[in-house]
Order: C-alpha cells, then sequence, then structure tokens
C-alpha cells in the first residue's frame, strides 16, 4: 500500500466510525515498516474521553501493540489536520511523518476550531482565555530535585 | 482544602509516583464542587503511552468518574506548567481554571523541553521539523458533508 491508500484507510475508518455513533468525523492509522501497527478513530462522545481524538488512540493503540513509548521511524495518516493537542502527542511520540486529509480549514466549516487552540497555546500565559496561576510550592522544587539525581530513572 | 493544598496533593503524587517508577515527576489533580473528582500522574515509560502525562490521565479519571465528556467548572491543580499536548487537553475539557507549581523553565532545567514543542506548534505546518503533507482524498470531504448534515450528532 502506497500513502494514498493509508490515507484512504484513515479516512473510511471515519465514515465507519462516524456512522456508528463513537465521536467525531476522524480516524488515524500509523504504518511502520511497512505494516499498520495503530489505528484511532475520535471517541470523545460515546468514550466520554476529551482526549480521544484519533490520533491519540492510534497512538496508544500501536504502543500498545509493539510495547513501546516510541515510534521512531513511523508514519501517521489522518482524515484531518492535527488540533494542537495531536500534534504535540504526535512529537511526543517520535513519529516520523505526518500525512492528513482534511485541512483545519475544512474541519472549521463544519464546526471544529482548532485555529483557536493554535491562537491561545501561541500566547503568553497571562493573555489566554483560560485562568491560569503558579503558585509556588517549596515540595514541588525538591521532587524536580529528586528526578534529576536518580540514577535508574528512565528518560523519554 | 484551599488552592495551595490541593496543588501540595499533586505535588506529593508526583513524588510518590515518580518513586514507584511510573514516569517523569508529574501529577495532577481536579476538582469540582469540592472534591477531587480527578488524579493522574505521568505513566509514559511505566504504561508504554507517549500520551499519558498527568493532565490528560486526571482529564481520563474525572472524566470516567463523572460519566461526562466536559469539565467545566472543574479546577486543575498540576505539580508542573502544562505541556502544549496538556494544554489543549485542558481547554477540550473545558477545564475552568489552572493552578501549577513548577514552571516550563524549572522543567527544562531537567531535560523535559516543551519550550520546543510550543515553539514548533506556533509555526506555520511547513516550517516545522516533523515532515508533513497534505495529500487530497475526494472522501474526505464528503465524510465531513455527511457529519454537518446528521440530525443527530452530538457537538463537543
Amino acid at each position: 500500500m502506497g500513502d494514498v491508500e493509508y490515507l484512504k484507510r484513515a479516512v473510511e475508518l471515519s465514515r465507519q466510525k462516524m456512522r456508528a455513533g463513537e465521536g467525531g468525523p476522524f480516524a488515524a492509522v500509523i504504518v511502520k515498516d511497512g505494516r499498520i501497527v495503530g489505528e484511532g478513530w475520535n471517541r470523545v462522545t460515546n468514550g466520554n474521553d476529551p482526549t480521544a481524538h484519533a490520533e491519540v488512540v492510534a497512538i496508544r493503540d500501536a504502543c500498545e501493540r509493539l510495547g513501546t513509548f516510541t515510534l521512531e521511524g513511523a508514519v501517521m495518516y489522518s482524515s484531518c489536520e492535527p488540533c494542537p493537542m495531536c500534534l504535540a502527542a504526535i512529537y511526543w511520540a517520535r513519529i516520523s511523518r505526518l500525512y492528513f486529509a482534511n485541512t483545519t480549514a475544512d474541519a472549521a466549516a463544519i464546526g471544529f476550531d482548532d485555529a483557536f487552540l493554535y491562537a491561545e497555546l501561541a500566547l503568553p500565559a497571562d493573555e489566554r482565555a483560560l485562568p491560569c496561576e503558579q503558585l509556588d510550592v517549596e515540595e514541588a522544587h525538591s521532587v524536580f530535585a529528586e528526578w534529576a539525581s536518580m540514577p535508574d530513572r528512565i528518560d523519554y
């Protein structure tokens, strides 16, 4: 299968799961070494999980199947351009390449305003719509210091 | 309990779970109507899930406990300033307020470079480190059109 075929698989999955009432019309497929290692679709409303966007679910699926927390060398095919949560998740998962079909403009046209989120994240914390405050907790510093000095810690 | 006490609870949880080998030194607590409705801690390495940051896990926990996909009116207390994935998740969950202890600068000092991610997300797609390509798939448009015309869809 080529890139277009994998992307069409993601789109077909988005149609099936949308019709099944799982959530929004989004799905994603992850491919590594020439085979599908993860699939996901939006399960926000049916799964009661606002973090269950297609890309996040696909990453969890691939990592569980492969028994790893890093997907270096893997390619994601998403039926739509990722929101900032999903894009950051793609970076954290070390996915190497991304293809998508619908754009954020297409998503905005049917009511998914990811552009607002991208704009919010680019603002300084004190200018965002979300009220946010830093409180000084001395113990928080000691936890970080302990992490930095742990000889057997697993970095990620 | 007041804001500082809830935040200290999150910090204490981060210490316990870090020592238990669950993952990075991060935890979060979600409070609604005066009680803790969700807790989470970093489980990236132990859980083989790069999306299992403290805030995301806490949101999933609260939504599961409350049987909902929206946490409007809830407050999050995080042991550290959220990364972009977690901050966007907080917006998607409609959490109303955020308190945190350690800052992204503190996190960077022990090797967690969230600033790189914030910078990447603020760039146009074609200037990001992640190779990314839009491919036109006609079926993708028809899925979005079908969503827009579904009378029984659940918006989120």
